[in-house]
């Protein structure tokens, strides 16, 4: 399976990659590096890429940035960073990748146990992945040719925990490889419309 | 109590203004009608509203607009509309009016039944609401002085079926005056984060 995956220098990302590399061929995305870069920000930028890439079997997105800060003192303008980069930026991605997607194939996003258990600062980072949950759900319905979409909701990762485990008190982490298992079952399974929660 | 309403001469505003004028003072804010005007897509126009109204004890939101339309024909920017109108226009009026709202003072935002139970070309409206939906849920754990906020979510009015009735199929309706009891419970009640269901 050819399978498009932005965000693939990531922590996630390079989970996803060594567990689906075994059996597919893994088109590596990001801003900066990989086998292609994209801004997801910028509508010029996808649409080069998926020119140059042309048609994919499966979709996927492991990337995106909120801003983290008190609601107190939030302004609108650092609000809607997250609504147009982790937001807009994943939706993006499927508005002008259900064009490249094979008939049957899957969009896989990524949203985070934050859509339903808040932490001190992450108001917009709920907020987003509250939205991206729910696109999902509308969005499965109206996908056609046996295109899917689903979305992974990891909790903070093992290999994070010394940046942002202060962050989540008491959370259990996850080790990305099981992460990763998440995002196969999202491609090579046949449900659509699924949040798949590993935490 | 002093009550800024937003939204005031909708069919869910009416509803608000008639089952709260009986016992409180209402401040009625529109686009383009009201005792006030303003646009919250625009920092300065939702600025001005505050300095011009001061404190008040309760602000509700019952206004804010998203593109109904297929989403195999969707573009990134007709998505962008319902983010930075319905979704950021709300959480604008949050994130300035927190300043201008009295301690245990309360928010009271409008969401809908498309958040869980999407229809036909309503990708954008079940995104949007399942946001704010989740930014209500984040947002009640990082207020101050004991201010509150909520969300009622209504299903389709009885009074808006001759117009949106096609796109609910086999939904059941709901008279505005039922929905306004939600707002008064938001206001006068004491629980914070949560979403009143009007169906």
């Amino acid at each position: 399976m050819k399978i498009l995956l932005v965000g693939a220098s990531g922590t996630v990302g390079q989970g996803i990659a060594t567990e689906l590399e075994k059996d597919n061929e893994i088109i590596r995305v990001g801003k900066t590096s990989g086998d292609y870069q994209v801004d997801l920000t910028r509508e010029e930028s996808v649409r080069n890429l998926f020119n140059q890439v042309g048609k994919v079997d499966a979709i996927v997105s492991a990337t995106g940035g909120v801003h983290f800060g008190p609601l107190t003192s939030m302004t609108t303008e650092q609000f809607n960073l997250g609504l147009q980069d982790k937001f807009l930026g994943q939706v993006r991605l499927v508005l002008i990748g259900q064009d490249f997607l094979s008939p049957g194939g899957s969009f896989t996003l990524t949203t985070g146990i934050l859509a339903q258990q808040p932490i001190a600062q992450g108001v917009s980072a709920t907020a987003v992945n509250g939205g991206l949950e729910a696109f999902v759900q509308a969005a499965a319905n109206e996908l056609r040719q046996g295109q899917r979409i689903n979305a992974v909701s990891p909790t903070v990762l093992t290999e994070a925990l010394e940046s942002y485990g202060p962050f989540f008190p008491g959370f259990e982490s996850v080790p990305a490889s099981r992460v990763a298992l998440a995002y196969r079952r999202s491609i090579q399974g046949v449900e659509s419309g699924r949040v798949y929660r590993v935490w």
